[in-house]
């Protein structure tokens, strides 16, 4: 039985503690720590029985009995608190992005290689029932040679513009996800980026020195061509959508609905909008990415979404920002070097 | 906090252990029952937290600590069983049938009456996410006045014939929930049956009396018409889809799929088939069946699943069976008046 | 090159006339016969190159150059009129029915079986894209043995009451396209029919002596179950669809749209409604039943929609207006042997 | 009645041919030119009842009682052709493109710009019954203001590589499509383009200097953003979608197919693929856009595919081909400024 430790009591945390508390047969959270705790997140975590409940998240470091730990603490801590956690010889899961900053997660890549640690990055996508299906068909060879890959992610609102400053602008917030699927659904890197972008949704996004609405597309190291894009508001819900096209065929995967009732009258033909937010369409795959997470840790083997998961999509974000702002196309390659890669 | 006794841990006694373990936050699982204890399931409660494992049900219904039990034992047991438990003054949560003799559901109603336990019977298919969807459809009047009502019911394979010859016939094991669609979806009552059946999946299923594919017509008491097709195989998968047409639309239910992914490729466009099984496709509505009857016992509200639905679907399987012998249509309202009804 | 008399220039004359100068090449409508001439018939017929237009049809029959010829006049008149074109020697495409009255199409059949001459049914749906396609499916083996079949057959909006009371009933005017559909896509014959009715959509209907809504069960010689679900009014449109359920799957098919846009909203997701009306959805299976046709005569090949294509529908028809009345099954043979057969 | 003649009698001259005879009530077909004569094409004439038939399409152009021409000859005649119609005072239909040489289209601007004569472009796919009903929905504000256009446009087969080398680059010979349909499904105009190709089908394409893969990004002069995807070979079929979002909520078209049969089995659930080619998806798209023509000829009204809608996908194209060279974005200004404009 593995104890697991939980950095962060926010809706992530949550989510995190309740997958391992129903889902997870060989775990159990001992601990969880946040600095700004509330009755209502106690409340929770003894509902759940979450036995030990801190402020300080490095009781959960120096506690011997706890083998693993979900770094689910504000952005701009994951690397730092990354690295404490592997000296203190813990196991990661950690919740994406581990930094914006290249070389902060080139230091966390570099101690996890001088240990034995366990580090899984939180690209919860990759673990959607929906996209493994595409994955699968398109690693099974049923379109043969991937030719184009299609990535539509659409966000049914856009966030508070104070959120937006801080985020790091939308290919780092919004469509790093949508970068991992690439390299997710193509099993290729990407090689140049040119990023178009716009102020459609609300121009204090314009003003705050970001864009809400941009299609990016990207030659790939597979000789593949591929084009995502996003929105910071799509007024039918939360839209994120697949499609891989190759010589022998292609894969499409849509969005999943509530029910699959139709109704039709003397309008028309209507069935149900996309589920509306992130948490009703991935909730059964955080609780997947923690169990692979866990029995990763059990079993000894090795987590499919590793540090590199978290690396190549920022430089691939950096290198969107770059073209962007340049109007240019831009190599990762290039970026890369900037770091010494 | 609701403690709740499980009586059964067979496969859907476990269902619901977990489901009210995991999901159901008012209450917890005290105690589970089974005269055939495994270690395979002694250690599933213990791991799910249930503290205390009898061969002997009775000991559940002596329990002052115990306020609600679930029926999860074999169904010869089930009207038996409910008795005691009345009489016990628990709150009941029984598996379908009640029972397949008219006169013992009888029995429990009248016992109910007297009592003021609450009685919900496990008509799953009503909580599930696509049937809510079609019935709430139609009660907020999508469709007008209800004029044909369609269900299609298929299984992926029939059971062994062993358990076909003591299952009552394919009326009362299997078309009995698509009985209680008709009454769930219409909002009616059905007043007349007329049955055709064959034997086409296994001659075996014949020599035992029964059979394995049906089309049972119904005249319902809003005046609409109803039909229900079964089969005992589907070589798709679980195949269970509604249609309701009014005046004013239509609307169709479908399955649900493991994922949403479409291959196109020089054969064809191929998507995936429905879930295989039923556990699969009920997961959730056996999760919100059991939360529903918890919250009626914590708020002391009504249940909307009670013995009346337990009852009548058993009379309409006893008249479509009686049609299917005597190659006539039969009036439930006959059937009913057999039990003084 | 055949020359074509086409005998009424109501609506059926008309496209039936389009179809053989439009897109059937080896044919010419020579002539056209009605006794009602409008002159924006006669325009038309002009328009088209028709170069001939008579008051009376037997001028069609009289004429040696004509070699076949197209009854598309008031139904009461297509078994006497059959009679008189098989005396002339003219190949006869009749619209359906032939007649309500079985004596009259064993009459026909009777003649045409000591003649030469080729005789179609203009049962047009056997002609449909879709229902050829899935016809196809199920001749090819791709359902392994026929279950069930269940045909659902929707009108947008009922005939006035006037034609239903001339009509023959629901099952004689509207369901025959149904019965003959049963045994297009069954390939097997009805042995027994029982049939559910209800006034649901205008009480005249009911005033007149006919049903409006309709559920018709049939066992089949093959072993197999159906069922038809009739309404003479669809808010959303003209409805015909088939599922053919067999033992290695099932095919279904669904309506035609006028285009598959698909509009996404804040009220949920909408599509277009099924074709209005039966000349939008079947405008193509017209020509091609005349194209066959034609194609039989030049070659010399037999037709596949002949004599009994129109008798069994009316056999049919005449067991479930019986069912109606009884409130009993009727065998289909019990029909056939009070008229010899 | 408006006599038509036809220049140019292969494959979509015969097209326009059949429709106009078949279809549009107001005009024939007096004559059709072509220089390369044969039996088969002089049979179909016949049979379509064409009555002249020349080698010299200028007696054509000299016949005074035709009033309207379609020139359907290859590509590098268009604009000669037009020029001498527009001289001769005959209405002209014209396959697009006009001309791969801007030059020579404003030639033809400025000479019908001094002439009261009617041109219309064959850009077909505008007059597609799903396109149509998309841009309906946009245009009648169902998306609201649009964000962003996506097109996914792919050949079922590469033409062979001796085509390639004469056809002017994918993006002129199959993206000029495309760009065109940019237009018209956005209301705006492209102000930019970004292309990435790649040789991905065949290495002989990749020989010929060409690509037969493409994504082209783009900014429109409303503020959206577009993307189309472009391959010469898609093993499924004709795949011609459009999908385009706006703050509204979004239209998606997909593809047309033979029939709307599905089939369940044990290995999925499998559709048709699209309609193979490009004559049966556009079939009656050809016939609309003729039928428009020849309206706007007997009623003197504007065509709504005139002159500059064969110049600025040409532009557009030409943009796309120095961004695939340079690797950098180009602006359609910059090109038009090239020729003055």
């Amino acid at each position: 039985m593995i104890n697991v430790g939980i950095i962060g009591a926010g809706r992530i945390g949550k989510v995190h503690g309740e997958s391992i508390m129903n889902y997870v047969k060989g775990a159990t959270v001992k601990a969880i720590a946040d600095p700004f705790i509330t009755p209502e997140t106690e409340q929770w975590a003894k509902d759940m029985g979450i036995a030990e409940f801190y402020t300080d998240y490095k009781k959960i470091l120096e506690d011997q009995d706890i083998q693993a730990v979900l770094i689910c603490s504000s952005t701009d801590t994951h690397s730092a608190i990354s690295l404490e956690a592997i000296a203190a010889g813990k196991h990661i899961f950690c919740e994406k992005p581990v930094d914006q900053d290249v070389n902060k997660i080139l230091e966390v890549k570099k101690a996890l290689a001088e240990s034995g640690v366990k580090y899984q990055v939180g690209f919860n996508r990759r673990y959607d029932h929906n996209f493994k299906g595409a994955r699968a068909a398109v690693a099974a060879g049923k379109i043969g040679e991937l030719n184009v890959l299609k990535i539509c992610s659409r966000d049914p609102a856009a966030p508070p513009v104070s959120y937006i400053k801080v985020s790091g602008g939308i290919f780092m917030d919004m469509t790093i996800h949508d970068f991992d699927m690439v390299r997710f659904m193509s099993g290729a890197e990407v090689e140049e980026v040119f990023a178009y972008g716009a102020v459609l949704v609300d121009p204090e996004i314009g003003e705050a020195g970001d864009i809400d609405t941009a299609v990016i597309s990207m030659k790939l190291s597979n000789g593949a061509l591929a084009v995502i894009d996003n929105c910071r508001r799509a007024s039918y819900g939360y839209d994120q959508r697949v499609e891989a096209f190759g010589n022998l065929g292609q894969v499409i995967v849509s969005n999943d609905t509530e029910s699959t009732t139709v109704v039709s009258d003397a309008q028309g033909v209507h069935a149900e909008k996309p589920l509306l937010f992130f948490l009703e369409r991935y909730m059964r795959a955080y609780a997947d990415e923690v169990s692979e997470f866990i029995d990763a840790v059990v079993k000894d083997a090795s987590v499919s979404v590793g540090i590199d998961c978290g690396l190549y999509p920022v430089l691939i974000g950096l290198a969107a920002k770059k073209s962007l702002a340049s109007g240019l196309p831009v190599k990762v390659a290039d970026i890369a070097a900037e770091y010494g890669l």
